[in-house]
C-alpha cells in the first residue's frame, strides 16, 4: 500500500485545482452522469450513476427481455451472470476466479455466510462482533444464535469496542466466529485485515469480513490476509445502483466443506435436474440461493466495466490525498466552532470517508443545510456527518468547496433555521 | 369463480380469431412489446415486457438515482417501496393491505416464512410438502429442517403424492407446517386452497402457500381460504421483469407473533435508530431483510399498474377459454401421435397452463423445433412440455397457431433432425 504525497502546507483553491489537473484519475470522472452544481460526497452510502449504465439496462430490457424473452437464461447467460460478475468483482478484493458469487442484499449474504462459517467450528458457540458494526450485522447475527443455537448448547453473541471487552479480550477457545467490518460504516476507521485475521486464527476461530465500505474505496488482499468468508456490497463505492446485488467470498480452502445456510435451487449441483434432494454445486456457486434480480445484476454489470482500468494503488493515493485534503482544511478552517475529526488521521487505518461531529452546531441541521447547497453527504445518529470521497468522481476542487460552504453555514449559522430541524432520517 | 363458457365443438382458426374479437381482454395485448412472429406461451416462466416499463426503469436510473442520488431513499419513496407494492399485490391474491411485502427471491422468501410458520408449533417436528413441488422449495425445507432441528429433537420433512403416502395419510399431531404450491409447475394442476388448508388446520398445523404459478394466473383468495402464509413470484404472469423480487404474505393474525428466520435491518422497528439489539418492525414489515433491488423493484412497479384494470373472473374465463382450447385442439389433431395432455381436464383443477407428454416423439427434440419456429414453450425434465397461457397477451389465434405448428413438426418428423437433439436445459 502506497503513502498518499503530502497534501501542501499552504492550501488554497488553486492549490486544489492544480492537484486535479495533476490526477492521474481525473479523466474517470467524465465517466459519471453527475448532476451540475453538486458536490457528492455520499458514495459510501449510494454511488453515482455511471454514464453506460441506462444504456446497457435499456438493452437487456428491450432485447433480452423483450425479444429475448425465456431464451436469454442460455442466449444471453442470464443464469451464470453471479458467478461471471463475482468473476470481476474478485481482483478487487485480492480474490481467485471461482471465489466470488452474487447474492441479494447485503444482510442475506451475511446470514448465508455467517451460518456456514459458524458450522466449521461446531463445538465453539460464541460469535464475535463488534459494538459499532453496520447493526444489521449484528441483527443478523441475532439469527444465526437463535438458528444454531439449542437449548441446551446456546450460542452466544459477544460484542466488544475499544473500551472493552476488546476483541483480544474475547478471543478463546470457545469463539467460533468472528465477524468484522472492514472499514467502518461511521468512523471510517480501517482494520488490518492481514493482522485481525491472523490473531482470529491463532485462537482457532473462523473470521468473516463485511467489506460492504472496503469495495472500491481501498485495495482489499483476502487472500492475502488468509481470510476465511466475506460478503460486500456493490451500491456504494462500486456503482452498481440502488441496491444492486451483494457478493459472497469463500476462500476457496473452505468451499468443499461449507454447508450455506439457505440451500436454494441455484446453488444445486444440477438445477434442472429437477432432484428432490439437495446437493451443493462445486465451489462458491452454492451460496447461490434463487433467481438473481437480473435487471439490479444489469446495472452492476455496465458499472463493474470501468473497473477493468482502475489502478489499485492510484485509487488509494487519490483516496488518501482527498481525505487528508479535507481533514487538513476542516482543523484549519472549522476549529472555530468546535469542529472535530472523528476518523482516525493516520492513513493506513483510514478507509475513504472521514465522520465530523458537528462541535456547537447540530450536525443533523448543518448537514441539511449542506445538502440543500448542493453539498452531499450524511448524517447518522446520533451525531456524526459522514463525508465519503469517491476517487473515481470526487475532485480536490469539491473537497475544497465542501469546506468552504460547511464554513459558511457554520458562520452565518444557517443551520438554525427551523427547515433544517431534525424530523427524518437519510439512508 | 366462473365457468367458462365451452369451446364450439367445430373449430377452425375463424373460430379463433372470431373468439379473439369477442375477447374483452383483446385489448390488454397492446399494453406488452412482443415481438413479431412469436406465439409466446411460457410467460408461466418469464412474462412478456410491458410497454411502460422501459421508460419507467429509464426514468428511475437517470431520475432517481442520476439526479436525486442519496435523497431518493426518501423523496422518491425508494425505503417503502417494498411495502407500497406488496399493497398494490394483496388485491390480486385475497391479502388485505399490510399484510404483503417484496422479498428477494421466492427461495429466499420461503425460508424467511417457513421458519416463522414452522415457530408458531415448535412441539411438533413434522414438515410436509410434496414430492412433486418445484424442487427449491423442498430444498429449502432441508435448511429449515438442519437449522431448526437439534439433535435430541430432530426435524423430519415427509413429501407426499397420489402414490401415497398422501397428505391425509401423514396429517397428524407431530405436523407443524405444510408447504404446497397452489398450481404445480410441471402439470398445471390447481390444489382447493380453501380445502387444502382446512384440511390442514383440522391436523392443528401452519399451511403456507406459494403462489408462483398462480398470482396474475388465477383469482386466489388466501384470506377466505383462512390460510397462515404464502409466498409467491412476480416475474411469471404478473411480468415484473427477470428475476423480478419476490413476495411475502403473512396473514394479519400472526403478524405479532411470527419471528421471520433473518432478522435484518430493513425489518426493524427503527432501521435509522441504529441499535445494537434487533426488535421486529410492527406488522408483515419485519419479514424485510435488506436493501432491495430498486432497478427491479422499478421494473415490477411499471408492471403492476395493469393489473389495477383487470377483472380477474374475465381473467380466469379467457384463462380457461384458452387452455381447453388448447387441450380439445391437442386432443382432435394430436392424437395420432400419442401426444398425452398430463393437465387436469377438469377446470377446477388446472391453472393457466398446460403440459404434454410428446407420445412417440422426443419432447425436448419437438420444443426445441416449436422455439425455432418461434412458438415459445419449455421443457421439464424429464418428458413434459409446458404451455402456459397469459390471458393479457395471448390470443385464441395464438393458440391455433401452437398446435398446428405442432403437428406439423410431428407430421414432418422434423424434430428428429440433430440440431434438436438434448444437450442443455432452459429455465
Amino acid at each position: 500500500m502506497s503513502i498518499a504525497p503530502s497534501v501542501p502546507h499552504v492550501i488554497d483553491r488553486a492549490t486544489c485545482t492544480a492537484l486535479d489537473a495533476a490526477d492521474p484519475l481525473a479523466g474517470h470522472r467524465d465517466l459519471f452522469d453527475l448532476p451540475e452544481g453538486v458536490v457528492y460526497l455520499d458514495g459510501n452510502s449510494l454511488g453515482a450513476l455511471p454514464r453506460a449504465t441506462a444504456a446497457h439496462v435499456q438493452r437487456v430490457i428491450a432485447e433480452e427481455w423483450g425479444t429475448g424473452l425465456i431464451r436469454s437464461w442460455n442466449d444471453a447467460g442470464w443464469f451464470t451472470k453471479p458467478v461471471d460478475l463475482g468473476d470481476r468483482i474478485a481482483p478487487l478484493i485480492g480474490a481467485s476466479a471461482g471465489e466470488v458469487v452474487l447474492g441479494d442484499s447485503t444482510s442475506a449474504s451475511l446470514f448465508q455466510v455467517a451460518v456456514a462459517a459458524a458450522r466449521l467450528r461446531p463445538e465453539r458457540r460464541v460469535i464475535v462482533s463488534e459494538r459499532g458494526n453496520f447493526p444489521t450485522d449484528l441483527y443478523v447475527l441475532e439469527s444465526v444464535q437463535e438458528l444454531l443455537g439449542e437449548p441446551a448448547r446456546p450460542l452466544e453473541r459477544r460484542l466488544v469496542d475499544d473500551e472493552g471487552p476488546t476483541l483480544a479480550d474475547v478471543l478463546g477457545e470457545d469463539v467460533t466466529v468472528v465477524v468484522l467490518t472492514h472499514v467502518n460504516y461511521r468512523t471510517g476507521r480501517m482494520y488490518d485485515m492481514a493482522e485481525v485475521t491472523r490473531q482470529v486464527h491463532a485462537a482457532g476461530a473462523i473470521m468473516v469480513w463485511d467489506l460492504c465500505h472496503s469495495v472500491g474505496a481501498v485495495p482489499v488482499d483476502l487472500n492475502g490476509a488468509g481470510a476465511d468468508f466475506a460478503i460486500g456490497c456493490t451500491y456504494k463505492y462500486l456503482n452498481g445502483g440502488p441496491g444492486s446485488p451483494s457478493f459472497v467470498w469463500v476462500a476457496e480452502r473452505h468451499q468443499a466443506a461449507a454447508r450455506p445456510a439457505i440451500t436454494g435451487w441455484h446453488g444445486h449441483a444440477k438445477p434442472f435436474d429437477f432432484d428432490v434432494e439437495y446437493a451443493p454445486a462445486p465451489g462458491v456457486t452454492r451460496f447461490r440461493v434463487g433467481t438473481p434480480q437480473l435487471l439490479s445484476v444489469a446495472a452492476l454489470e455496465a458499472s463493474l466495466d470501468i473497473w477493468r482500468d482502475v489502478d489499485m494503488d492510484l485509487l488509494r493515493e487519490k483516496s488518501l490525498r482527498l481525505t487528508e485534503l479535507f481533514i487538513s482544511l476542516v482543523d484549519s478552517r472549522l476549529a472555530p466552532w468546535g469542529v472535530e475529526v472523528v476518523t482516525p488521521r493516520q492513513s493506513a487505518r483510514r478507509g475513504s470517508q472521514v465522520a465530523l461531529r458537528a462541535g456547537v452546531a447540530d450536525g443533523y441541521a448543518v448537514m441539511q443545510a449542506l445538502i440543500e447547497r448542493g453539498v452531499i453527504g450524511d448524517f447518522r445518529a446520533p451525531d456524526l456527518m459522514r463525508f465519503g470521497f469517491t476517487p473515481l468522481y470526487v475532485s480536490h476542487a469539491d473537497v475544497w468547496d465542501a469546506v468552504a460552504v460547511l464554513e459558511d453555514i457554520l458562520s452565518t449559522e444557517v443551520w438554525r433555521e427551523p427547515r433544517y430541524a431534525r424530523r427524518g432520517a437519510v439512508t
